[in-house]
């Protein structure tokens, strides 16, 4: 069977990660895939949240926003409704715990790490690339902060992409705006480098799956993570590859 | 290897379902999980958000709070800071997307259904407690405003559990909140009657897990669901579990 | 002449309180009265507001909120709103108000008591079940944190109950909600164990009111209360009895 | 004994109710009691809120506000922090509620009445003085919107002031900020032109207050609501005196 | 060419400025210019926002606000809203923009003056009459603050008019409501005592306008201004005329 | 004297405007000026404000934003703060007051266009750089929309630059961050295709301004703007070109 936009059940959409997009954050990329296209810049500051002050602990945390002008219909900006939202947060939530569960926070010492996701297009898929992309700008933030001599807080490379059920019952990789919206079930699969699970959310939306189901999706899941973490190492060189899960 | 409150791995808390605990909603429980204490009412409304009048085709959404006192340490109360965190919308979210999931919009009519999950008391697992004590306030509510000669809108059974792997390195079924706020790995899974997924929500907050272990914990959250699903259908008693599913 | 329920003019409902209804919090009870259900919790929190740093004296606040589902109908939830309406503030401030006239403010020392009274369900009377469930609330609260050889800061009981004039002109004590909802004039009397006033807040809601109804009125508040607060000290005990009001 | 500024314990400071003092509202006065200054205005809107559509019945409710400049240290503007404080809604409701006391809904007819309390200058009394000058302005819209041959929609003369037991002791009519500020007891009394109460709100704030300290209070705010609703039934005159009441 | 009121195209309308006005600020005036009427009062607060602190230097804004009474239609209430527009927000700014252009914030030290600027009537031309009465509160209120030995941080006279384009093509100046709706070139001009520009804001509403009009409308701005500027000299007296621009 | 960046006095840094940036929206741009970016995008709805409806008469406004990655430090999300700043207001008024002037609303018809500027990267002139993109999206997205046979409602080109006094005292034309953030005198100048002006914005930050500073800025803003309205009619292309203005 051929998909909406001729690609094989198992292939990702092409995509491109182009890092240094901005001029101003520690580290930012551009990360495309297919239609989607997201900013993703990694804001280091140098002071933790209250509760946290004196611990020599660090944190991170992630805020998303689409464009109005990223979706098929106008999305009303959230700054102008005053509030962001449910969607909004989860994924926000979903970014943050991604991405803390590689960083050492005691290496990172007393700093905040902002992962700022803005969605420029949106077809599809934009909180897996956002996580991909905040990765990568997240990497190379604190290659720029943390001297070579030090431990690198980065312990693992993580990458994420979405699966799913079609609406005609095939297990897709990589859903697109249309196979999204019209897909039975819906997973985002967020793995590390050596083919672990950070996180899995799958949701029946138009019928409950079953155990095989659910099998074949993690598969799926976990070809496309294969090739997102061996791009993002190629994109990042020896060096930072060095870098990511070696102590000092 | 015993848990910290005496129980076996696979062990549920000791549970309880209440019915028609408060006087006005169309249906009430108070669901009781060890310490864990939600009441659950659905509310039925005829009319339907604008944007989907005339269709003929309802709908449902779910609200969830925690009082002040019911955590460990108090929590601040969501009216009074001027809006709903991350975690709230979150799990409101994940209550709405599985009730809606075997509810059947169209014979629902242009009806609103409001199931408000209110937590009493928190010692973990309060949002798959939720979950489980919702579908019952919406059998009773439904129950009450659909006739007898008329398909009743739910379509099949629904419950849920949270599997985990404690810090020990256990997988472990219905984490009580000493075991939730120190596990490796934290999973919320919803089920359906005959044994399929829902939701499954798996996190790596200490570590990344592994495909087998992800297996292991599936089949807690199987065993853990069929309890309460026998459970439930006991305690609806025969003429609703009869409705449930049948098509007129 | 008979009442919508059966009682007499002069006559309560039953009422209970069910003290530690909840784990956590130093202090909580169940407050029924009729079908009106309050839990009333008591927070000690060993900080005060900043303009109170460093003064040696404490404070006492109250928040007070519906359950959605605890009302005849819906009542939409304030989280999800983003405030508090002026109803619920209204009634927090009378809460707040009335413990603190009797708490020594300097015997607490620089703590803050908060109060969160959360209606599970209204039919009437459910500020001035506030009032009286957070008192033994409050007691309980500081009964566990204020050592025996201290004093102890609450120096006198309090409690509070509704009177009003019926829709047929006859004075009568602790409204439910039918009555309350029809009432010519309505009426909130919260007293001290001696029979004192700390408040009374009267309004002619259909017609204005005389100077003798106003004082029938509080001859019936002063029966309600009476009845009260000799509930609550069977309820608290010798020793807690002894505690309230002594000075070290 | 003498007071603060020289009054004897009955004695209302000087007043004054200056009508028409804007330009734009149907109705607009500038109520001045000591240093106390409040513009009062009334709006007529020929609509209700969505819930009263097609009743044929009217409604009334009232905003008030203290310019930041009003009060000896300045308050911050509520539309900069992005809402009201409690204390701003409990008065709004006070005198939102004693307005509509008398007046006649149904006579009203599908109109909405706001009455704007804007405090120019805050030295006590400060919501007494917005419900006996909110009343003024009310007359004097609805006499420029009711045609003569018509039933009058306000049944009765209100007017409001404050009364308290001092520092010292002593029972005292009006009290200034110097006066409310330390006042034991505190209370507001609001009266209709023949002497019945409409709203009653006595608080002990020092202490308790036994039956007898408050008849002596309703006894002093009886005689100060005689002295303004003889002073408004002058200033309105003999033609508007007339309308009040009246039923065609 | 007349116009609506009667007035030549390069006259103002009658205006006064009433110092002292309220009781309880630094400084206060009334500012009264046709039927526009604005009370303009300046705090001065002994402290700096946060990212000041330690600086020596001192901070002003301005807060700007109609009463809901103001205006010909009634004005939704801000506070009731819940936030302050961008009308609002877009004239504080400019208030506070052009009064810090004379002022000496070093000389003022670590203090936050506040300027609040309460429409009481609005007539056309509200935000240039909160600059002028301003910039005379804020004189009053630094005078009160300010020893006489040390450097008196306002540095310049500054006044405010509106000029513009009549729909009938004429420049005038000092617009009121009804000819600033329907100008066609709207345009504000703040200018400090020896006739320089401080902010030149000018739009064209119905249609652009040339530059030899803009010259025009400047000409106007500057005979307004010196005509404002004179009297603010002669109302503050030489003795502080003296001291504004003094250094020492 | 040459600048910061190397330009003359006289000289807009290089610039670009990409034309259908975004798949989405009926018209979109990335403009380009220096290393300020913007996305500007103009989305038409097929409806108007209520108070608009069945007049036959259209409105537009717009929306600013700066992700939190495009300012050297970075920028709070307004959607996490829940509401807009003053400065974004102010942008917006002034992106919408300059569009909306060349616009023929009653040709637009019963449509709303939204103009939503998203700053990519801030590096001075990012509200000027707003409008002048903001008005080739409206262009591109008009065309799209209104048939050729029909009055085309831009009735004119229009563009906006920057220009200021720079720290030297130097008139500058363009400013770079730098420049801008250390000006002494700050304008933004928007002009129409035949050179007439729409709004001037002129405040003196650092001192004031005399007159024939002015017109050198006025200068200096008649030359940027000259530069960018040939480029545009350059981009947009002749048919383009030709229906701006025309009427049928």
């Amino acid at each position: 069977m051929q998909r909406f936009d001729g690609r094989a059940a198992d292939e990702l959409r092409p995509f491109k990660i182009t890092k240094y997009f901005q001029k101003y954050p520690a580290g930012s990329v551009l990360m495309e895939i297919g239609n989607t296209k997201v900013i993703c810049a990694a804001t280091v500051e140098d002071r933790v949240p209250v509760f946290q002050r004196g611990t020599g602990v660090g944190w991170l945390r992630a805020e998303y926003s689409l464009l109005p002008s990223a979706t098929a219909t106008r999305t009303a900006r959230e700054s102008a409704r005053g509030k962001q939202t449910g969607r909004t947060q989860e994924i926000q939530r979903l970014i943050g715990r991604s991405l803390r569960s590689v960083l050492d926070l005691e290496a990172l010492g007393e700093r905040t790490v902002i992962l700022d996701c803005d969605v420029i297009q949106a077809d599809g898929g934009t909180r897996t690339a956002s996580v991909t992309g905040s990765f990568v700008a997240l990497v190379l933030a604190l290659d720029s902060v943390i001297p070579k001599d030090k431990t690198f807080p980065v312990k693992d490379f993580i990458s994420a992409v979405s699966v799913g059920i079609s609406n005609s019952g095939e297990p897709i990789l990589d859903l697109c705006y249309e196979e999204d919206s019209s897909a039975i079930v819906d997973m985002n699969v967020v793995m590390t480098g050596n083919g672990e699970f950070i996180e899995v959310q799958g949701t029946g939306e138009g019928r409950p799956f079953k155990r095989d189901e659910l099998n074949t999706l993690l598969a799926l899941g976990e070809k496309g993570n294969n090739e997102l973490i061996s791009y993002i190492k190629d994109s990042l060189g020896s060096e930072l590859d060095w870098r990511i899960g070696s102590v000092k």
